[in-house]
């Protein structure tokens, strides 16, 4: 139950935080439109920083079901506590996601461009390729798995520092390669807004481009899972 | 005593720094005009960061009378403290604001826009909805306190680096939401200065907008109240 | 002779750094131009920061007289050590200035405006008022000393985080008031680059602005000793 | 073994964020192109963090030639391991920017300049000056190796922290020399790239600047081997 709670109310700050950001730099009439993808990229490392130390003694601090998946895999959490944090991340992904929507209401209202208003929700591909996309979030994804098992592996870190880490490897990871397919590297990260776009009733919205919605599910699964196989390759 | 001073000078660095580092990218002549939300954003949180790590044994650093009244109720200090502390940030941020005039009082008189010089001062909404901008303020105060809680609860947490995952946490709710209210969330970082503004003999000055000025009070209350009671229904 | 080496290498770091920011955002031809205060003021964090842990343990990494001074009023350093102190920091911060006036010799040839050459080395008010330059450097350097003071006093601080509040602290206080008077905050900082541009064969300089050159020694030599004063008058 | 995997891993990922930043801010399609030096910056010092956290204790995490020759020459390793550390590095920085191609293919082949498809790989001089050019080189690279030679010398470092400072130094000389020549600072982040410009077959590439190659692999070396001369000079 902390589990749960811990997953979904994590996950719902990131969305909130994450999608938050995007919203507050493309939206109309937001206070911070136009600021770009440096504030992009440092306030998705602080979205998923404040509930990682907040809950990273509770949980983990997982927020994604595709880091959820390789500790299974890689022995480090038990495979019956995985329906528990996935389902919590799906609910907080969703409700979080729900929440922006009501935050930036008037600034939604205010928007006119469907791709702009879809962009906070969900990631899309700068150049459409599906090999070339579920690589990108697959590499992406590769690099935060590989990474949080780096910072497991630091003997005695000072508690605290692990998660100015974790803040460094996200908002790398954007800066260096967000361009391509906005880095979802989380399953509920794209997918659960994307639902929410759907549902919600917002003004002059587009499709949700379920077309591409399987990619940044698919793509982080991939990499997830190759990070724990290739780090524990690694003759440590 | 120690409390009384340690409020009064720490409120009054965040609000030189804070207003500062508005005052310092919007006025007319200032060396760094138009750099944008970036830099108010890490400057806010630099501006917290600050006198949290000077005055962070001796008074808890609050220096936000939201924090002090969530903790109040949370256990973590004593009811008949409160005044005191609030008293010090009252003083505090009010002194803070005329420093800031008084700093550039030269760009002052170089701007014409009375907005713009009202900014530097108070927040305002980008768009006025009195439940969504109070939802607004809610929303980014219920993360700085449930965050603050969140440092509270790390094990054997490095010193200092506390200190980090603050100004982490005030940057993040800039970064992230900022463009919808100004991220007031504090009671007397927006009061004191806007009464400041009304009494300063500020040249070509604007009303301080006293219509809004209750909702960057009311709306920081209700959001660290119910962070401290979501806070503690968590079954840690 | 540590102390004396430390501070002469250190300062010098502190000069090639952060007069290099100046001069790699601000020349004609270099590949940076345009970046803007941004990366000026966190540049010049970073140019404290790296003489600041490796220099620490040697002399307490002042690079600054007002530091030293303030210091040895404190009681914190012995009056006989001053001389050296001084001595290492006017040094270095001549030979900094040499040096980035040799790195970028090319792009000061492609440059044709005066007062952009004359910025990388001396800082100038934005608006020109001798009492409010003063206040302003003062104001800066009091916050400096305060938070030097400040990181002294955490109990048990978790070495190596000293040096990254360090870092917060100057980034802070550019960010939030350097577009008044470009934050010398250093005496050393102001006057010896400015004797470096005097004497260099610069291409198309101008006078060195010798009228300016007192308030950037006289204003953090105030602020220094204010914040000494202040910091020991608080009960703590 | 495990230093030659390490250092191979490593190279491979400093390159790929590192490498990857200048192509996501630089090619045509992009979704953050144009954000410039700031995220540049930024990025390059999260490409050596993330490896070095995760490398650090496996094989010191070097990543560069420059600093396993002068760490060889200072005794900090032993001679016999430099073979192996510079073919992990050589073949890490190949790979990663063959990664960095087969990333933005798409993007690569929207982009016309060809100017800026060598720019992702290689670094080039604002200003071309074979002397002025070594120097910006060999100056960066004894500031990077300075900067970790210091912080090996702070005592009882809180462990993670090191790793922060290391980020600071990189960011640090990017901002303000990067302008000059691109802050190679490492011979393999530049020759490796080069190599796989030259093989690649990249869509309206242009020579790969061969004239240019040997001064950020001789330059890195010069400042790497002055640092340890200098830093072990010093009476600590």
């Amino acid at each position: 139950m902390l589990i749960f709670s811990a997953e979904l109310i994590g996950t719902m700050i990131v969305i909130i935080l994450g999608d938050g950001v995007v919203a507050n730099v493309s939206l109309n009439k937001s206070g911070m439109k136009g600021a770009g993808s440096i504030q992009i990229t440092l306030a998705w490392g602080f979205a998923v920083l404040l509930p990682a130390f907040i809950f990273g003694a509770a949980s983990g601090a997982h927020f994604n079901p595709a880091i959820t998946l390789a500790l299974a895999i890689d022995g480090s959490i038990a495979w019956s506590l995985v329906p528990t944090y996935v389902a919590g991340q799906f609910a907080g992904a969703f409700i979080g996601a729900v929440m922006v929507y009501i935050l930036f209401k008037g600034q939604f209202d205010a928007t006119q461009d469907a791709n702009t208003k879809l962009g906070v929700f969900a990631t899309s591909p700068s150049v459409p390729n599906k090999g070339l996309n579920i690589l990108s979030e697959a590499v992406g994804t590769f690099l935060l798995v590989f990474a949080i098992k780096g910072i497991g592996n630091i003997a005695d870190l000072a508690p605290g520092v692990d998660k100015l880490l974790v803040f460094g490897t996200i908002t790398s990871i954007g800066m260096s390669l967000g361009g391509l397919t906005g880095y979802a590297i989380n399953p509920v990260r794209d997918l659960c807004p994307r639902i929410a776009h759907a549902i919600l009733p917002i003004k002059g919205k587009r499709d949700s481009n379920w077309g591409y919605a399987w990619i940044p599910v698919v793509g982080p699964f991939i990499g997830a899972i190759a990070a724990v196989l290739v780090f524990s390759a690694i003759p440590w």
